[in-house]
């Protein structure tokens, strides 16, 4: 490759380095553990990592942890432009497909071409959840939440009035990645059921 | 290995997983980009790793990229409980070395042994600055902060008066991982102290 395109495509990923600082504005649902304010996506996406590099013996199927690791670290930077879509919230979730994929058009697309083409591909192959990797990211991103509300004492389940049939249909496709942490994940809500943190039904 | 015993792990992976959270309330001197608060060290780390699958073509020597995220992803765990040292506080580099090594005792003890010695020979590994991926990883945590303060008007530097030759004095072994990166960094740098944003000397 010469010389000049290296610096030009070093252009174009420090652009996407900077674009996607804006990942840090991007306010959750949750809140941190200590409790004083939402958690953002991108410490979000930290986290996940870190679960993909700790966790990836409990997942059904064999699963690639540097995949599983890479899935979550780009999972979320659509949410750049499209927002983060409370789960929770059904009419959100009406057009969070397509605001999602004009995201990604545009924030993937800062990059060079084949990274932008790879880039895109995990986080489509995350969204669809059809392989063992996909699967089990998907089960660490949900896990989280339920982590974070029963240590906070179930804060953002009781601000929005959550019922613990909602947060069981919501995460149980969770097992599909593994059986484990859904089973945790289920004592936990149980639990938190018990002690009012999420409304029983 | 026994059923009981995988049980055994996943609660030390999860108590380990509850135990990393606060590194989102672990504050550094820079602003995040938009400019409204100061960045935490949860939110770098997941940048640094982006950066890790993004950049990783312009090392000097050739790198395992995923080697280089899993480091940048455990490298702060350790200011949970030594705090973040200001690089350019030099009283509070004397005892940096002592409290990190306390802190990584006791926060990657938490997890099963396996895990805590590969999570710990990786942090060691990212401090000593010995091996290619190391070298490569420091690199992109020198960068970053020179990308934030340039694009918030060198908010940081202005603030704690620092002058040009300190960053570059601090920052230089950047060249040892990426010649590319620190070309770009110098470059920043010259182009900050003409805006004002560093003192000249």
């Amino acid at each position: 490759m010469a010389p000049e395109s290296q610096t030009d495509r070093l252009k174009q990923q420090i652009e996407f380095i900077i674009a996607i600082d804006q990942l840090k504005d991007v306010l959750r649902r949750t809140y941190v553990m200590s409790g004083d304010r939402l958690e953002n996506s991108a410490e979000h996406s930290w986290q996940l990592a870190v679960m993909g590099l700790t966790l990836a013996e409990h997942a059904n199927e064999p699963v690639d942890p540097m995949r599983v690791v890479k899935m979550v670290l780009v999972h979320d930077i659509v949410e750049i432009d499209a927002g983060d879509t409370y789960c929770y919230d059904a009419n959100a979730e009406l057009d969070k497909a397509e605001r999602e994929q004009r995201a990604a058009d545009r924030i993937f697309g800062i990059l060079p071409a084949d990274q932008a083409r790879e880039f895109r591909a995990l986080w489509e192959e995350f969204e669809a959840r059809q392989t063992p990797d996909a699967r089990f990211g998907a089960a660490l991103d949900r896990l989280m939440p339920i982590l974070h509300n029963y240590h906070t004492g179930g804060r953002s389940w009781r601000e929005h009035g959550i019922h613990r049939s909602q947060v069981i249909a919501r995460n149980r496709h969770s097992a599909e990645g593994s059986e484990a942490l859904w089973d945790m994940a289920r004592a936990l809500i149980e639990d938190a059921t018990a002690k009012c943190y999420l409304i029983a039904d």
